[in-house]
């Protein structure tokens, strides 16, 4: 058997630490999941991603060409500095130079969403297309952009900050600090906080969302709404009606403004209710020219949790490998 | 004195012709402009722009090494048909074909403010930027957008058409079926639109409004309700605040979808009211990520009314040229 030339695929979560080999030749081999170690701090998850990395060279037989790594936070684009990760509570951290220093091959450090839409659009539902759209609905709204078979970065390296698209100018306040953003109807906080807002209105009408949540309005959560609007409660159904109706908003701004041929969703809400995207496909028709439509493709993310430490990975080798 | 090489830029409006001869150099030389003749069709403003270009050769001594042109409608990337233009009533009009065949040389036809995205970009108050959005605003709203030194143009070769980003999700009607669009607040029709409807339903708080249209509510203009504002009439004050609002929503979803450095603001209503960029500034700051807005410019397009033509000449160096 020949040796495999590979990058690690690195998806680093507040919660999770997932490891996937990506061959140059597009196939995918080891994988591995684990615990992050918030509590440790910097030092101790960059260890953990370095030994797990370790481990999985010794089960390859080989060491990585390269090393990708997708992180929920801003990312410097020159440096691959951690700017700023809320869900790890980092700022500033040094995370590409210092598995670079340990592990001795190249390293990038990437946006978790730009790197899931890397994910979708070299392995993926994207895989070919040379103008794509992600949209990745989750606790938050986020994307990517490819235009003209170039993936979006931009000024501040912060493009596919699509949920926070005003799609109502004086609509529900968002975590941003802005009022109308698309995630502010459609993230599963979001899904959470409405129901829970119109629920208190009309605890009558809320009566069963209130029961799936043990009877505490403040326990229902995105998940519970969108289950409930599948099953035809009428507070829950408006809530994901309107979700659906800001996603369709500020999908077709996009459509219009850069022109993609494929707009491929996935994340967590879309994973538990894929039907939305036939409620969200005709509106943003709808919304949209039909000079832009036209030719569009509306279709499901394909690598499920996968797109972010594939993407990471197929990254690495396409900067550093290829 | 040595021979300059030059590109004839062409602005082809439904009202007139105007075309600068731009030199490979970065100067601008010769120009002229004259009126369309809507009525003659295809054939006879195609021969009017051979004709001014022939002239312009003349005067300078030398023909054309390219020819750029800018068409508000719709144009086919590859083959530069100009499948849909409105103003001029052409529909799949085969103009780059018979420019070419005419002048012999090579020759681009875009759409029109694509044409003034690439001028502001290469000559204007975009120099040197990767990363840029143009934003006009006249009787409709259009733009651009430059990522990574790179003009979008999407799939369909639709990319710019920002006026039609959603703001309001159940927004006024705009002209392209869809509702609550940046255009349906702030162009220049749907500002005397607003205005007329908002005096129809308070004739005296219209009343300044109506005086200045001769006593015809129907001829309110955008203009009008612009300078109205700028006096203080509150009826016109609340139209251009909320196109302000309008705009600045629909910039600040671009701001944090794709990133740019520079924003420039031109067109008629921004050339006749310059102040309203001061307006629209903060609160894009407002509404974007802190991260996305760092560093960001916001400024005034400097070509004024060259931009089309110096743009669609600029572009025709850039392919067939340099």
């Amino acid at each position: 058997m020949g040796r495999v030339t590979w990058a690690a695929g690195v998806d680093l979560g507040g919660t999770k630490i997932q490891i996937i080999q990506v061959n140059t030749f597009g196939t995918i081999g080891e994988r591995v999941k684990i615990a992050t170690d918030v509590t440790g701090g910097p030092d101790a998850i960059t260890q953990q991603i370095v030994d797990a990395i370790g481990e999985m060279s010794d089960k390859i037989g080989s060491e990585p060409a390269a090393v990708g790594v997708g992180v929920a936070g801003q990312i410097d684009a020159d440096s691959g500095v951690v700017k700023f990760a809320p869900n790890l509570k980092w700022e500033n951290v040094l995370l590409q130079q210092d598995i670079k220093r340990a592990i001795g091959v190249p390293v990038i450090v990437t946006n978790d969403v730009r790197a899931a839409t890397w994910g979708e659009w070299l392995h993926g539902a994207g895989k070919g297309a040379k103008n794509l759209l992600c949209v990745f609905i989750g606790t938050g709204v986020g994307g990517g952009i490819v235009s003209d078979s170039k993936m979006l970065s931009g000024y501040n390296n912060t493009a596919g900050e699509i949920g926070h698209i005003t799609v109502s100018l004086d609509g529900p306040q968002c975590t941003c600090g802005n009022k109308g953003c698309v995630e502010a109807y459609a993230g599963g906080w979001a899904l959470a906080k409405r129901a829970q807002e119109a629920v208190t209105l009309s605890p009558q009408k809320g009566k069963r969302l209130v029961d799936n949540a043990g009877g505490d309005i403040s326990r229902i959560t995105g998940k519970m709404v969108m289950e409930a609007g599948a099953a035809g409660d009428a507070l829950a159904s408006q809530v994901v009606e309107q979700a659906v109706e800001a996603i369709a908003a500020g999908v077709s701004g996009l459509v219009n403004s850069i022109s993609p041929e494929k707009i491929i969703f996935g994340g967590g809400v879309i994973e538990g209710s894929p039907y939305l995207i036939d409620k969200i496909a005709p509106l943003i028709h709808k919304r949209t020219l039909d000079a832009a439509f036209e030719g569009v493709e509306i279709i499901r993310a394909k690598l499920h949790n996968d797109a972010g430490a594939i993407g990471a990975g197929a990254l690495a080798i396409r900067l550093f490998v290829k």
